[in-house]
């Protein structure tokens, strides 16, 4: 046979198990985002990749395709290293909203564009949205422009920037392709380098609340990201976290804000800020050739403590429009909930486990969150915990404070948290907040 | 979890290799056929399917709840047994045109519904439609009333019988899941149930010209197809047939009438006939407990000599507003081709291959078959072999007699004829005409 093979004679190949060139996988992506393929035929490819696997080279070829498939972010007149960070999905995980104005308090530039929660993890947009004015939505000179003279901008994913990503990602979520080591990649790699950032640290969670359930396969993940970063010349590192038990203290989206607030104010500590730190260390120490780990961890303590990461928190709300004063009081500028509840411990003991998906579902079934993609949130509601694991507990002692717009719904989210919550005589020690990998380690 | 799963928890299930329950597959194939489940995620669900595999449980209830999807002809009403006839797809297999007449001089009743060819291989309807008259479209009351009348009746599949078939026969061909033993066995089974025969004779072929390749594949398919009838009740017998050489002389629609005309008058000796007979004495053999394989092929030699199924034959296509005089005299009745050519033998010795599959595909591109499904065919053209394998051959003898419409495509035709025929110094001995699968012996 001569000439071009064509897309079925593709879906073959891949269900038979060949490995594709990367011509043929730019043509897959590029049909399939232009039309020209057909649903249908996109589903077959992608559960036969998804059996068949794709190679290094093919992941790479798919990253990139997709990355060109709409219009790449040009960041390239910024007076500094453009950076970006992802988290793999999280409960009470608002790094970010800590990560991008500490980050730019280190002297980087943080150009992010962000998405919506969904299921049982949080979404940075849907937080943002809860401080009254913020603007999601920037043109790409705005976005450009924020970036270099704040040092910080936070958006919405631009509907013509990766657009293969997002067709491919609502196929894959219909058809059962969604947890695939190279389809995951493909979809957080080429959305990061569609979005200009040169340097990116990538949270890959791992444990019962995210959606790498083992350690073994967040670590799969986590190469396979870093390595298809550097094909394509980005400098990608990856923390591997837990995520069996959640993050912080609050669960919801201006609950999480409040709470993000208090760490870049310094009054709390903790897990939260422990992995903010760490992740804008390892930006830090990417970005600058002479800046090593230990010196970078320092250096963002520093500026955390001294309150140029609140300041740059501040300037950034007030970029997009957002009320600024919510980095002085939060209750101030929040929107409140209509009720609340505290919830109390029934035996004694100690808090042994906390399991981060139940969480994450009790703060949906109160509002906070999404049960279909169209769904209206509850700013407002959510939880905050009272306790840590480990921490011991009586009887009537506090175990979290739900909000909520009803007592109907307080009461759901009563019976969800009670269930996502283990006392007993004794708690396993916790496993280590963040595991490196080992290109991290290189 | 609690509740019946989803449609995208069963593609899931499916892509991990579990075993649907046979209410699972009944709802898969009802959501499918009704436009409840998108084709997209029917295409996700079929190649997770065709790499995991079905059972032959998962088999038996995809081909039931195919079977059920539409109208079941009703032929409880004849005084004797319905029996059907197909073939897996074959070159210059003419067989149908022979077998159903033959039967119906044996007592049988013959309701078959037939398709059209596809690629290299005919079909039995445009076969029949180039007799003048023809009508393959009958009425369900038609179709049993002249099935118990005559014995015979060759339709087109109906639009109300088997729908699933087409909708989902339809999407494997554009999402490369054809070629999978469990979607074969349904998509041939389902539609033969539907059609109201209680005893039915799959001729699997294999071989270069046909789609099972290898003899172990057209022995899986054709021991999948008997158990799964048999767990529907149905009494199906199978026989593995060679198709590396083309069974008959005669490729293209109106020669492959004439030349069953030839077989039915007794002028015709050879495989075609002789795979005849046996498909014939299966259906009897199976039908009639009394009768064992010997004495039903004796009797369909007799009948067939008598010229019993010459008359049926005669009966039958009048009966459809075909022109009867075609049994006595094909050229009086079928169309003439516009240019003919006879092809000789530049070289001495004997005929030692004929590939089937590049005859047939020397016969589309004369115009007898379609390279799509819309194509118009050309009732003439085609081609008619002057030699047999293993028949001597010297310079200057005529291999073929071309025939169609210009003299344009008989020179394509000429280019792959002269392609698919090998002449050596020897011949190897030829395989057997046909092999009993082991359920056959039982």
């Amino acid at each position: 046979m001569t000439g071009e093979p064509t897309l079925l004679e593709l879906i073959e190949a891949k269900r038979d198990g060949a490995e594709h060139t990367p011509a043929q996988i730019a043509r897959i992506v590029g049909a399939y985002t232009t039309g020209a393929m057909p649903d249908y035929q996109m589903a077959a490819w992608l559960m036969a990749g998804f059996l068949r696997g794709l190679s290094p080279a093919e992941t790479v070829a798919m990253t990139d395709s997709m990355a060109r498939s709409g219009r790449v972010e040009d960041l390239s007149g910024l007076p500094g290293v453009a950076v970006d960070k992802h988290s793999t999905g999280g409960v009470a995980d608002t790094t970010t909203l800590i990560v991008a104005p500490l980050a730019a308090a280190c002297g980087l530039f943080v150009a992010k564009m962000s998405g919506r929660g969904l299921g049982h993890t949080g979404g940075t947009l849907d937080k943002l949205e809860s401080i009254p004015g913020y603007r999601v939505v920037l043109t790409p000179e705005e976005f450009a422009a924020q970036v270099a003279r704040v040092g910080v901008a936070v958006i919405a994913q631009s509907p013509d920037v990766d657009p293969a990503d997002k067709a491919i990602y609502a196929l894959r979520d219909v058809t059962g392709t969604v947890p695939s080591i190279p389809f995951i990649v493909s979809s957080i790699v080429s959305k990061k380098i569609a979005g200009g950032a040169r340097v990116i640290v990538v949270d890959v969670k791992t444990g019962s609340g995210a959606f790498m359930k083992t350690r073994a396969e967040a670590s799969s993940l986590a190469h396979a990201i870093t390595d298809t970063g550097r094909a394509l010349d980005r400098e990608i590192g990856c923390l591997i976290t837990d995520m069996d038990a959640p993050l912080g203290m609050a669960v919801g989206n201006a609950l999480e804000v409040a709470e993000s607030v208090s760490v870049l104010r310094g009054e709390t500590a903790g897990p939260l800020a422990e992995l903010s730190v760490e992740l804008v260390a390892r930006l830090l120490a990417a970005a600058t050739a002479a800046t090593d780990l230990p010196a970078a961890r320092e250096l963002a303590r520093a500026r955390l403590a001294r309150g140029d990461a609140l300041e740059r928190f501040a300037a950034w709300i007030e970029a997009q429009g957002g009320d600024p004063r919510v980095a002085d009081d939060p209750a101030l500028v929040l929107p409140a909930p209509a009720v609340e509840r505290v919830i109390t411990a029934s035996e004694a003991g100690v808090l042994a486990h906390l399991d981060a998906e139940r969480v994450g579902r009790a703060a949906l079934a109160l509002g906070a969150g999404r049960a279909t993609k169209d769904a209206a949130i509850d700013p407002a509601a959510g939880l905050v915990m009272a306790l840590r694991l480990g921490d011991p507990v009586d009887v009537g002692d506090p175990l979290a404070t739900l909000f909520a717009a009803d007592s109907a719904r307080l009461d759901e989210g009563e019976r969800r948290i009670l269930d996502a919550v283990t006392i007993a005589d004794s708690a396993p020690a916790p496993p280590p907040l963040f595991t490196e990998t080992q290109a991290q380690e290189q």
